[in-house]
């Protein structure tokens, strides 16, 4: 049964408070649920996590070395100028996929680069909560 | 039944030729088949197309005004430059899903922004023939 | 009696569906109508053509050469990349008038830069409909 | 009968004067009385003012509010770079047509760009004279 | 007690009929009122001065050397490109601040650049009429 | 009664130490006295904080939701790249000013940029310890 | 006998009617009979093809992979933004020489940057007719 | 015996105030007799005029045609963005030399650019008052 | 005896691990052990520590104020964005030199450059673990 | 008999040692072996010089002003940057052609880049050695 | 009696062959000996010396120092990019004046900057010959 | 016994007399002196030449080949434009690191950029005449 590692970034967890005409109405304990049934759905294990730290999700991603067989990364505000992260993504080496919740090519002109997307397998954005899922299909069906 | 129009712009019909070390061994006639066994286990009736002109897949977007609940577009190398592509979607204002199926964030700088995204829902990238089937569940699950 | 062909670029056809609160709300008909009564006042005869296709517009700036007196064009989404445009232009070296149905200066970034007007003897922008009325005008009295 | 207020900013006096092969033969005086001509055709009454000062350009701006049914701007030099100007036009919210006599796209780069276009209805260049005419037309003609 | 003079720039006279979503209801002699109480409050004496001619800026700037005891100047659209604003700030070398009523960081790109500001003690923006209090009782308390 | 959270970012604790020519003499605890005698004077709860993680400013600003009416904040260093800043302060949506020690206009070029202040009310720069006071007023003060 | 394709992009038909102190006195056909003799001395089979559609252009280059032993391509306006050439020549993967008949580098900035010739062995420009012949010579020598 | 106009732009009556590390000791005053007094050993007839304000720099410059042989300008801050004084010097056609005080290339990166210069003979920069006699025996001597 | 800090950005913790091919087979613990040899060699006592937090090496570098006579420091990723690290080594103004493992400037453009090593003694980049001695080196013999 | 002068820049003169991947086998006598046998079949009369010195190619270059019919340049590096080179063609105004021996457009961005090439008839790159000999048959053909 | 070391770059040397429109008809020959009567005018020492090696410039201006009393020097083409010719008039610290035979402000974009000006007094350009007359008085007369 | 060739570029020669409070009081001599007592204790060979031309420089590079094990390179002003040592570097492929005596990182903008650094194993900045030390023990240390 493949292990997948799920990271989200700063502010994520203030889903349901944060400009809901972009991020919607659910709030983070909705899209824990709705990534632990999808996982359910595809037979593979999740590890859930957050933080506003960049420090952390570098050392959450290094850990992940070893333990998981992949990693869904949503790195939120950090996909802009994060090198750290990147970096972090390639020692590793283990298929990632980078999840956006809003579509970031329609939102400010800062937000249309992803600094982190070069050291995944691919990225996908604008699709809500199913971006997550999309992507833990992505990664089960993996050879 | 939901309608969903697949299109794939210039050289997509290269598969199988093109580089096969970005885009893979498969041809295009496997793409068509794998997007049809998507599309049956969805439930959706998929048309693909492919043109290697944007003035065609302007006018196939157009006529699916109406027609169609959705569109799943590749736009390949047209991406990068067509405004053409990006009016005709905001025209038609169908829920539409942008594909590639190499990562161009870690490709040529150029490759990296997509003027036609913005018209869209989201986008997918670097999946190969898998995010097509995402991009057709995607849609297959809105409201 | 002048001949002047006027030629109207990508999804200008489109009127009456596309994006309304920019473009209006009467449909590409209206516009073509709109263009035969006023031609019909100024005593000058028109042609007007319609494409998605960079490469039939264009043709169809070669075609006029020897044939037509003037051009009135709305390059529409190609004004801002088409140098196949420009270069057709300056080809057949007749009076051109650039025309947009929007103010391009007040949209985004992107669509602030033409080029294709170098090629012309002026543009028009702004002014809806009003705008190929005036563009006609124009060459109806140039000597 | 409408009002409309006809702006001429710096060196526009200079006409007859100024760089003959872009901006023609006539002078000033002759550009006035064109326009004179053409506001009696169209049955509006116009005032045409012009100043080589950006302060009192504003302040004309400014008392055309509540006076004028709309304003026909011709910014010259400071169409390039006077947020002064765009500033003024935002804050009276009348409809303002922006007129240039040359083709501001085939001349230097720096030319290209309109600073102040963002606050009017629309623009007309490369036209000479009777881009005021055409101006003219369109205002007289507005609902 | 401590004179300053209160410099405004072009369009700050049209408060109450400009754009009042980003300057809000209140007319110019209210804000030329709310000062005068401030500075009452606060024991300073005040001139507040508005004038859409960057060169009369320039000059009572430079009137203000050996007279006032500091200046806090609203530059308004000036802000953007006027060096001469800069260098009469720098020649007469008093304590000066910048004050803008709206929060240029979240407009336009151009506005959030200050070519005057350098020359400033420092810069406050975004807080309405309450930044001119503010600016006031800045220079008040200096030594 | 009011409640304001003051937030610092990195390096300001170590004011008195640190480049004191742009600083100033005064240690760090010197500045928490003075905002504490500030917001008793204008009769506000306050509760300073600072931290040289972003993860923890962005930790304490979502804290404030719902426990706090306002506040400010000095991201220094982080002022010019953290979007996730931005994007907590947007989240919370409380009226927020942002402050600065020193000029950040006179500055280096990259300090002139903020990339927080576009989810604040507004700035307030170059003013010293005096910034926070300024800045506690005007949220004393709002409505 | 080696068989070589000659492509030429929009507007190389309207040779002796444009710009002729750019393109030369001598018209298309003179340009095609040029081609055959060159081709003749050489002992190489060529067809020569024009078209003012992108898409028809990459359509010829994809025909061409199996058919033919390498390519002459001018690919006229196109080489300045045609990412859909680049990519066909890349797709399939025949020597290909860019060629063009006016010096890219002594004109207008935007035409000193080519988009296709990445993808191609070489560029020939500034030689007129010429460019052709050697392009031809250089890939009948090939190995 | 010739005519010079001798124009200064913004500031430039500050001297002896203004920044003396840049601009030197001495006075306006002495600039205007130092001026005067290489005019008379040059036999040349000089009028000397300060504005602070671009329009009437503009309009002495009109009025200069016809009335003066050249102009020695200064257009200080305004160098580096008044479109209006270039246009106005092209007006005019008249022999001009630009001056400035100080080494325009070794101050701030945007006073390295002048606008201005273009439509000039030339220009003489970073030799103080010296400047101006040199200009204005440059114009002497000019056939 | 000399007391030397020596700090290790995000991911320098997964040598041996992270992409071989740029930064060698060794580990993490080789570096330590390596810089320890080289530390006792020069008769200086070094303190090493690594951390993924940006937050975390500001504060390590605060508290090196007064007890550390020098830094070497390799930022990582950091380098190329943190503002807070460069803020952070001017604050304690400690003699510091920036290593780097892999040479700089022949990876991706955007590491070419430093925006920490401004606030250093000077910087060593491409040279390995010896990087580290020659650092040490260069500290202990410092006056 | 025409005379022709060939000149190689920095380093050519180190081929079949130098990046063997780019440049190829052969060495540098190998290539003015190829030159002179291609020169006798077209039966010109050629020089072939090469310098690591911008200063000496500029001399030669002048020194062919009178002697030479024309020119054959690879300026290697010093296309990139040479202004002087630029200005040397210009002055001697002899028919040149620029060539490359690898394909300038498929290597760093940089030298995408061509200063000199806008002083010369049009430019050959890509094609190796080849790239000379269709040089000299250029110019042989040359009336 | 002061000693002037005056200093000419590349190609100045081709004066009356090279682009007589923008340099004149007058040969270097004539140049050098305006230069030589106007020293004599000006009572002060000359020693006129061109090069066209960046090299033998800078090792000239070396050995300039404590020889001579200062240098008049045209980089020519080195003047927009030779960084070694900057360094070396820091280097020896002789009051330097740049000249420019035409007006780099109205050639190509490329030509307005100038690397080398930064490090000398002024600059003076546009004026032909007289500007090292100029220039030799404006050094004769210093202190 | 390794031989290591030490080059240095333009304006080096001048150390002593050249901008003191950035390159120090030591002359050239002294530099060479210490550079041969580091090469003794090292036990490494060292040849150390000097070179005002970048000709010169290349070619001393050249000659490297075969005849050194490695090469110190302080490019001086060339680092930052000179693409001809850059190739010559990559032409040798010889072991070469690049030195700085300043910190390019805390100067002009345009000193932190280097063209050469990248043909180098590394580079040593900001540390005086240690740099070299440092470079030649990190030569000799190598394999």
């Amino acid at each position: 049964m493949k292990k997948i590692l799920v990271l989200n970034g700063p502010n994520i967890n203030m889903l349901g408070v944060r400009e809901k005409n972009i991020y919607g109405q659910q709030d983070y304990a909705a899209l824990c649920e709705y990534i632990g049934q999808e996982a359910a759905a595809l037979n593979v294990e999740v590890e859930v996590r957050q933080s506003n730290f960049e420090g952390e999700l570098v050392t959450l991603i290094q850990q992940a070395y070893g333990k998981f067989d992949g990693i869904v990364i949503n790195p939120a505000a950090l996909t802009h100028y994060s090198v750290a992260l990147l970096d972090a993504i390639k020692a590793v080496a283990l298929p990632t996929i980078e999840v956006h919740l809003s579509n970031i090519h329609s939102r400010e002109e800062f937000r249309h680069r992803s600094v982190t997307a070069a050291a995944c397998l691919g990225q996908i954005c604008g699709l809500g909560f199913q971006g997550y899922a999309l992507a833990l299909r992505a990664l089960a069906e993996k050879g």
